[in-house]
């Protein structure tokens, strides 16, 4: 087994510990999780509370027909590209659609590539599949972009047959420009590396447009998701858009390891994306909080950073402070009831001099949670 | 890659050419697929009106704390045993389920045994995840029972580390006493076999009452789901007993692999637990179906067979008319609008005599499908 190499996942191990403490009266300003505060549009709860009126069964493993074809529009109206429904498929959340990646996209034990630091559940389920991994550093000073050369160098020491990457990116909120993500790509596929794009916070981007890795090329898989900018984390509903070669291995992977994502939550999934207007808004309350967090934690003391240009995260150097960032956020959580996630989870190399803090929450959250810790970061 | 053992589900397959013929206008009797034709009791609809008024975030990996309290009482109330609710983790569906007992409980290409005929997405969910298998074939001469000296006779000519079973059974219905299975338990203990209890039928025995593995044993896997007896198939929620030794390395792979499960969900499930007396009327309905089908089917010529004690389905033997039912079952849905699934699905080497009838539809659509079988096989 190779157990040694899948870790815990702090977040949720904060968020566990938060409950806990919240279970005894306590309050948490909760920064520790992708979490949007917000909750569905009106319209979504309605088209649930209709659906449910009628027996939910399973859908074809692909989903339902309509969503798969809602979701083409959505590529031709805000990608301009033509994507064929039969190329989509729902999954329960990104995470299904990872396995369900790495299952039907490559050879048993194949070695795949992502970001350091970068979401942490990539490399768990690449060691839970027994996968082999290469990280690729990126760092502060080129604002936590990889770069086609970096993937050059790092295949030249050691190939590898995929590439999983994130923009907006976690932890980082780092973009790449459109010119940025087409290098990428080039030199994957002139490489033969297959292209893992993923996808799941676009539409949380506050300096420009997302580029969709569809726009430049329909040889690399796509993988997207309900839960963020449609505040819908906890309906687990996303989905992937897989090229010609992989879809039908991937159909049937899924028929037995899925069956089909949750009827109830396609439906809402269905409704959420005729309701970019009510999202957008909450797009701008985190637009708001992601300038409340940054310059408050830079006046905190912690290293200087620029804002990020995606998702909602500020991923910060606390070596002003401390050189064990788990300590530090558990200590956090503790003393001052604010809970944030020790960079470990994201980089087990240089991760403990860092801390990620979601601004996903409501902007009375980050504001109380910037007091708190002036509180506590004076009293240290 | 091992494509060549992952076969597709047919019965997914008749669904996606049933859902078509139904787009063109045609009647489709669904007897294709494990779908109870009731939905959730009316308390559960009415909890989950409420519970998404508020956002619905994610859950700590192993599940809404309150449902696992409940699930242990279940167990209390209606096995007689007492459950740590840590040692329980709510999944999507049981598939999640499959997936982690398999990854948390064995090394990398292990070797697990399964039945035959058995549920389908055993081997391909195995053959995804690079597991090898050993079928074990069950009779009809027997009941379609496993027993103990099947497992030693299977073990001597090839040890296995896992053995993964259904009781009730898909797709015999085949139920197994508390000696049997409690003799099954033994072999496996005696021979270091790790048991896996599918219990997701429970609650669905119309001859006497359900032996959960964990009356006899704390040392194994038990994955149930709120599929079948709860009528929440589309929901996609389930969970795991896990014994102490697996317990924190599946929840560790839980927080990446798929993060929790549906929180919308969840909620429904925890109000399902207290509707037993609803979903029991909706088994009511279910026995005479069950009945019903079986009658039909002697009578229409299928070979003999005593309606089985438990689930929903009907396994016969349709050598009779065919020496293909792949073909028999294609032709049957395009001509008579009735779906049923060829028994190649549950048993690669013996399948083609066999068709599996279910009858957790309506009571209606199973007579409906015997009206139109009877039309279509007088023209056969």
């Amino acid at each position: 087994m190779t157990s040694d190499t899948i870790r815990p996942f702090y977040a949720l191990e904060l968020l566990t510990k938060a409950r806990a403490l919240e279970a005894q009266g306590r309050e948490i300003c909760h920064l520790e999780i992708g979490e949007p505060g917000g909750k569905p549009a009106p319209r979504v709860l309605e088209a649930v509370k209709s659906c449910i009126e009628q027996p939910m069964g399973y859908t074809t493993a692909k989903g339902m027909l309509a969503l798969r074809e809602r979701l083409a529009r959505y590529y031709k109206e805000r990608h301009g590209v033509s994507v064929d429904p039969e190329h989509i498929m729902v999954t329960m959340g990104s995470s299904s659609g990872f396995i369900l990646s790495f299952l039907a996209g490559f050879a048993p034990g194949a070695r795949i590539a992502v970001t350091r630091p970068g979401y942490p559940a990539y490399l768990n389920i690449l060691a839970s599949l027994n996968f082999d991994v290469t990280e690729i550093a990126v760092n502060a000073s080129n604002g936590w972009k990889l770069t086609a050369a970096d993937i050059e160098a790092a295949y030249k020491q050691e190939p590898f047959a995929g590439l999983l990457l994130a923009s907006p990116a976690n932890p980082t909120g780092a973009v790449l420009e459109r010119d940025e993500l087409g290098a990428i790509i080039a030199v994957c596929d002139r490489l033969g590396i297959r292209f893992l794009s993923d996808e799941i916070y676009h539409g949380l981007n506050y300096a420009g447009t997302d580029t969709s890795a569809l726009e430049i090329s329909d040889r690399h898989i796509v993988i997207n998701s309900f839960s963020k900018y449609y505040c819908m984390t906890g309906w687990r509903i996303g989905w992937l858009v897989m090229p010609d070669d992989l879809i039908r291995r991937a159909e049937i992977m899924a028929q037995s390891l899925f069956i089909s994502a949750s009827s109830v939550s396609q439906t809402a999934a269905l409704a959420a994306l005729d309701e970019r207007a009510f999202y957008n808004e909450q797009r701008e309350a985190y637009a708001r909080s992601r300038l409340t967090l940054f310059d408050g934690l830079n006046q905190l003391g912690f290293g200087e950073s620029k804002a990020s240009d995606g998702a909602f995260y500020a991923y910060v150097d606390a070596s002003p402070f401390t050189n064990d960032s788990m300590e530090f956020c558990m200590t956090m959580l503790e003393e001052a009831g604010v809970a944030a996630t020790p960079g470990a989870d994201f980089d087990r190399a240089d991760g403990h001099k860092y801390v990620r803090f979601s601004y996903a929450g409501t902007p009375e959250t980050v504001a109380s949670a910037l007091e708190r810790m002036e509180q506590f970061l004076g009293r240290g």
